[in-house]
């Protein structure tokens, strides 16, 4: 399926496809080295524990005909739980291995013994263990047919309702929703689905209005050109200036030569047209840094400093007499900041983002039916080629991949768009470095649909661990957010 | 299909099906004989017009692989609509053919002028002229995979979104969903699960809590008994002794040709176990009238006279010592009541509620799936035979009909049981001579979530037209539902 991906028609239809994915996606990659990298953080010391835990859940919740089962798998930990009643704080996971995200989640364990809560992190179907059809689940349209944000939801809400059946203490427990990123969008909808499983929720950095006519499809390139124009002089300026500088390098084969060897490529470009490969693939690399730019030494997406887009930009201070040479070398200094902090990768791979993995794959599927969120650049406002959100070409390229085709306007009619105002106990937490505030909602919507924004802070920092080099803001947040949830949890027990 | 019905099992089984689908179903049987009916109504003197649409809808809203479309009927009146943002009444379509409903819902006409409002009736898939794949929906399981609650209201909420997108003046339009029964149950389905598609709801009579372990299943059938015991002396009584009279008298062969004779089956009784048809469809004909126990001559399931159980009772007044024989020729008068009021019935065919119509099937098909309402009797606190719920039975009966097996527990978790009290704005009102009030919302749950008892009221009076006879209760209550209907539309139009 990846590799058809790489032949599918013209390479600006393959950015669009790659960018909603690997901005959203390529979290699942390296759990092992994100854990590892966890114990040197200030409270890893604490060991995290977890039972494995599997539930048997029906195909399809939304048809009868296929009545076939699998086992979803969960993780619990119930150490610091005070049962009979008390929380149980659920993650409604997300286009990943779901150890890899209870591991990323460090505010859950963080909150648990304050909360005396139950922890649960539930695995989001087609990811990790989760395979409705075992190894069989992508090879075929008809499998995957079941991979849709309404049968996640499903599964969780019938989780969670056997949960308070049937773990003694547990028939009164209130239940919060949390996650982040798309997670986010399903702790959200969860809680607007489904608002007898789950009293609340925390939907951290989650884009659920970053669909067609909802938010500007500009919007997430520009927080991601801001992000870069306020870490270095000409950062973002040099960025923009990059792309003419590959195009004129690559019209020759000594330019193509050149530039394989001076980004140590691990496969050389050969024509003119790997061009494209090679500017979408450093446009992801910008992105991701602008989603992790995490004031601490992390390994999210990639092993990376502290600050990290500051580190990238101190290679990209050139003025505008630079060379074509320079201003590149330059550009691939920065690059490897992303791809090489350890200094022990040998050769950098430009289709890296694109190879498989059940989870990329899942997202491809998923973007291609539901999940259209559409984005574009200008090369006006943000530092990048102009590209514009071609639904129609979009389209496209999902029949040939998968032979389904996008529902533009699903999602605002099944999650209510922007119209969401009589749903009740979200809060919407939202950093102003992270390009996905684009889509998410930055403010409140009524007293209890809440919006919290985390000045100096990336992609879901408010989920992360506690961390000495916390900016005070996620310090705030997550004390706003734990106390809407004792509001919340005194307000279910009060009304039982 | 309905054949097969009549063949399956234990007769006991199949009066469990019956009756489920029996008192919520048959209502689609006669439009044409209500519509004129209708003219002779206070109301009817104003001519009914409406105009006939189709929208395109997906036949699969919850997954991609089957792309496929399907002409969704829908009836429009605009007469009294004030455009620019003026309310739309929104009828959501029960199990049968819109254009009976639209005739039935008299309520809404009733009301249109004073709301100014649009009135819109969109058809149920899988009824009238709305089948997703034409005369093949119901030849096999695969086609009838699609028949579910949850896709009916997505089609309710994509054809709103796709009004307020295209009939001009409609777009700031607040939409109120209203229906009645089934009908009512998916207004207030649609505003829990679509409340940025309608403001609000009326669900008349609507028995959302009809479902396994949030009522006694005891109680449907505790209220039909209780209308025939206050609707004359011994009423209750005799029917509760007419079952053993039966069975007496269907031990011989005599016994049965008497029994055939004196209630003018169409289809003589040949064996002991015919009788069980006999009795089943007796049950039936009494929880029917107790449905339409109307305080004036209407024709919603057969033509009747006023208060017809009254009518009905007038029959069965003996006391302890009548003869079988006396006893059931009372019976026989009394169920021809129901089927002979107008006194041109031939002869009573008792199988007639389970002779094939598309509604019959697609109701049978629902109660198989996800509407699982178990009802009961225990032959004490009732006049009827004692028969428990049977799940397993039934389910085997469903697998056998339909090759699907109920969900026991689906309803309670996609739509909340008993836990609901965080949405907002649905008035469920109830009648205390409706059986169906066992397993509706009889309290109010919160300010916005508020129940309407109408006294003296059978299934859904209140979405009736206006009569001369109406109880006070009734009067009252759509007085009460437009006072809420013009709340939500300010609360509506001041938000925006």
């Amino acid at each position: 399926m990846s590799a058809k991906l790489g032949a599918v028609g013209s390479p600006f239809k393959l950015i669009i496809v790659l960018l909603i994915f690997g901005c959203c996606h390529t979290f699942a990659l390296k759990p092992h080295i994100l854990g590892r990298h966890r114990l040197t953080s200030l409270t890893a010391q604490r060991p995290i524990t977890y039972k494995t835990c599997y539930f048997e859940q029906q195909i399809d919740h939304f048809g009868f005909l296929e009545n076939g089962t699998f086992k979803q798998r969960y993780l619990v930990n119930d150490l610091h739980w005070h049962k009979e009643g008390a929380p149980i704080l659920f993650y409604t996971g997300n286009e990943g291995d779901i150890a890899w995200f209870c591991n990323n989640t460090g505010f859950m364990w963080d909150t648990a013994e304050e909360l005396g809560a139950m922890l649960v992190f539930a695995e989001h179907r087609y990811y990790g263990e989760s395979l409705p059809f075992g190894q069989e689940s992508y090879s075929d349209a008809k499998y995957l047919n079941y991979l849709t944000s309404e049968q996640a939801l499903a599964d969780f809400a019938v989780l969670i309702q056997a949960l308070k059946r049937t773990v003694p203490g547990a028939r009164g427990s209130p239940v919060i929703a949390i996650g982040g990123s798309y997670g986010g969008m399903l702790a959200a909808w969860l809680r607007m689905k489904y608002p007898s499983a789950v009293i609340g929720a925390l939907a951290s950095s989650a884009p659920i209005w970053q669909f067609t006519g909802m938010v500007p499809c500009g919007d997430f390139y520009k927080i991601v050109t801001k992000d870069f124009a306020n870490s270095g002089p000409n950062c973002s300026k040099n960025i923009k200036r990059s792309w003419t500088a590959i195009n004129n390098l690559s019209s020759s084969e000594a330019g193509l030569e050149w530039l394989s060897k001076e980004f140590s490529l691990c496969s050389p470009l050969k024509k003119p047209e790997d061009v494209f490969g090679l500017k979408s693939w450093l446009q992801e690399t910008w992105a991701n840094l602008a989603m992790v730019d995490y004031p601490y030494e992390a390994n999210f997406l990639q092993p990376l400093p502290r600050w990290p887009i500051e580190v990238v930009c101190k290679h990209l201070y050139f003025d505008k007499d630079v060379s074509d040479y320079q201003l590149l070398r330059g550009i691939s200094d920065a690059a490897k900041v992303y791809y090489n902090y350890t200094g022990n990768t040998q050769c950098l791979n430009i289709s890296q983002t694109a190879t498989g993995n059940l989870g990329m794959m899942g997202w491809f599927y998923q973007a291609c039916t539901e999940m259209v969120m559409p984005l574009c650049t200008d090369g006006i406002e943000d530092m990048f080629e102009p590209q514009p959100w071609d639904f129609q070409a979009f389209s496209d390229e999902c029949y040939s991949m998968f032979g389904v085709r996008p529902r533009e306007d699903w999602v605002e009619t099944v999650y209510g768009g922007k119209n969401i105002s009589s749903h009740s106990n979200i809060i919407f937490s939202n950093g102003d470095l992270d390009p996905w505030t684009s889509g998410g909602v930055t403010a409140n919507l009524s007293h209890s649909l809440v919006a919290i924004k985390i000045s100096n802070g990336a992609h879901h920092l408010d989920l992360r661990y506690n961390n000495e080099y916390d900016p005070a803001s996620v310090i705030t947040a997550r004390q706003e957010e734990v106390k809407y949830f004792k509001q919340w949890i005194k307000q279910a027990t009060s009304s039982r």
